[in-house]
């Protein structure tokens, strides 16, 4: 597939540009339009405090068909009141305006900074531009990934394509997102265009599975956003009879939108605020699916441990100290941990191990964390990354 | 008060010295006597994983009276199985041993790392050593807290005098700490003498009453250790008539205990790892106090919030997404948040203020944010530190 972007799957233009909201010149504002119009799906942040984007965009999702999305960064739109709802609103319209749909088709999203006004003109000024750059090109679903970024250092893109029937079908993703990043809703900002045809119902189902099978998964620092919003968009121009059941159709096609999401994820941690490493929490033995959540979180999130895997340093006893931390039940005379393919303490008890080899398992791009609750058979997983100094950096930095 | 040790209270000998455990030189073993005997109270982690110390320390405080108290660091006792408690108790037989009562009169704590066995024979010989050194000089009391000392840089003693219907009462304390702090016992190792005369129920009432006020309200990074404990031992040589009930006695010693612990808890803030300031969260306006207490923590303990304090950045938007996402009960239309005396943030809405009036409060040795939920009427604190490059480079380091 030489189209890895957005616009890879038929029915999709795409465009971004630099518009005013971020002083760096960086690229701020992107566009999605799909002229045919499209089955919509959405997943947003449960923090309390929404977004006004996240709050108009709540609602225009459920209109039934979705014919363009609007994204800003550099401003989060986020703790603005009435002021910022109105924003929110006017880049529905002013996008509506030059596509000739109707605003409550419109999705809009928002990233950046907390608690401080859009520049509503620049914005708005913007959005006329943008739309006059939309085009199905490679280049344009590029410069919408650019569009999303805030300290990302890497623009995150997937494309799959799967055979439905006969017919050759593509979803493509893109996401931002580095810090601020947490279970339960851990995606920051998601935008998945594909070209199957399936009805809105079932496109809800995948999507809700997908990303709690992969960005739901990753920590990087165990908050989750006041933005955080995955948009899920089907075109239905690939031509195939259009899928509504859960029939063997609809398992390749969330086959093929969890492959896609895991790959996101995995890129998103990877590129998380200064992390050099990430590594994943298994977590069997527990007594109920909650507790296995919550074990692999605690280890996932625990500075110590993820200092400890910033420095190479086979510390299990971080590990233990935070599974027994968090309070779920465990079973003292069977609790067990590996690191990698090593067994460091088994039954409660350490056991004797090759230092050096487990400090080369942890320095990898990738490892695994085993730990076995003994209480149960419950088991989950999540993604975390290291601790750097540089996150501290970049997070010290960030505002002024 | 020329003698602010823990030897400051009449009827306690305390020496400390380097036995081996560390391979730096630096103090590893420390005691504390009472040859009169002295009522105990002792408060310990809630970690589902317990030290083999904790273990043992918890079934010994049940004794009617403590002779005393050994505790070694470079080495935590944590995870370390069967041969870990024989070792526990170990130290307890061989201090009982030298001072010529019950080992089940002794009370043990370790520090350090988790899951490595204790070098017990460098141990018991070091407490044969240790033991020969008893005295009540201030240099004793000082040589005691260096070593209970891990990542500390600075040692950490307070003591206070009252007035007891005529009679002068001593109480001292000394802490060790600065990682793996949080609240729910966030004491680490905190051994406090008092020549008080007053039952052991009341000692017991004083002790969790003045933790749960300091201690347990300091918050370095969200975890608690496998071996926090906190003793208060009783030696009752003051010479006042024996407190026994809840009088204005009682009231007048849990005041200065309070007082105490609130200084002992403030040291180890400011010498949390890497810290360069330490902050106070506020809440007010919670619908239930563990609301309010769920609020300070998910503040004090985000790691963005901690970031943009080490910055002097006034990034109040992270306070309120750190609220937001810790699932706690609020009215969106009435939450508000002060950093120090400025208003950033009221009934929802952004206010406009001086950046650089609160970047100066940020950058000060300690200020205050204080955020009201408008959701009810119980309010709780909490102390935090900021999060430096140099916590990464302790704690990526300390192992290896």
């Amino acid at each position: 597939m030489i189209n890895n972007t957005i616009t890879a799957p038929k029915g999709f233009l795409a465009a971004g540009l630099h518009c005013g909201v971020k002083k760096s010149g960086k690229y701020d504002l992107g566009m999605i339009v799909c002229p045919g119009g499209a089955n919509a799906a959405a997943v947003f942040t449960t923090n309390k405090i929404q977004s006004a984007a996240v709050q108009i965009a709540k609602k225009h999702v459920k209109n039934k068909k979705i014919y363009a999305v609007i994204v800003n960064s550099g401003n989060a739109n986020a703790c603005t009141g009435a002021l910022g709802i109105k924003n929110a609103v006017k880049m529905c319209e002013q996008t509506a305006l030059h596509i000739g749909e109707d605003p409550h088709t419109v999705l809009v999203a928002s990233t950046g900074i907390i608690g401080e006004q859009l520049p509503i003109k620049t914005i708005t000024d913007g959005i006329a531009n943008v739309a006059g750059k939309l085009s199905a090109e490679k280049e344009s679903g590029q410069n919408f990934t650019s569009a999303i970024m805030t300290t990302d250092t890497k623009p995150k893109m997937a494309a799959r394509q799967i055979d439905i029937s006969g017919v050759k079908v593509t979803i493509a993703g893109t996401v931002k997102g580095a810090g601020m990043i947490a279970p339960n809703m851990a995606t920051t900002l998601c935008f998945i265009t594909t070209d199957i045809a399936i009805t809105k119902p079932l496109l809800n189902k995948a999507l809700k599975n997908a990303i709690g099978n992969s960005l739901n998964k990753l920590t990087v620092d165990g908050h989750q956003s006041t933005n955080d919003t995955a948009i899920l968009l089907a075109s239905g121009s690939a031509g195939n009879r259009p899928v509504t059941s859960q029939c063997p159709r609809f398992k390749k096609f969330t086959n093929a939108l969890n492959d896609l999401c895991d790959d996101l994820a995995r890129q998103m941690a990877h590129d998380a605020e200064g992390a050099t490493r990430i590594f994943k929490v298994v977590v069997n033995g527990a007594a109920s699916q909650s507790d296995a959540a919550k074990a692999c979180r605690a280890i996932a999130d625990y500075p110590l441990v993820k200092c400890a895997i910033h420095g190479s340093d086979p510390n299990w006893g971080r590990i233990i100290c935070a599974v027994g931390s968090s309070g779920v039940k465990l079973n003292t005379e069977k609790l067990s941990c590996k690191i990698g393919s090593v067994t460091v303490f088994h039954n409660g008890k350490p056991r004797k191990f090759d230092a050096q080899k487990v400090s080369k398992i942890v320095s990898q791009p990738e490892h695994t964390i085993l730990v076995d609750l003994g209480a149960g058979k419950k088991n989950d997983f999540c993604y975390g990354c290291d601790l750097s100094a540089e996150y501290v950096s970049i997070n010290a930095d960030y505002h002024t």
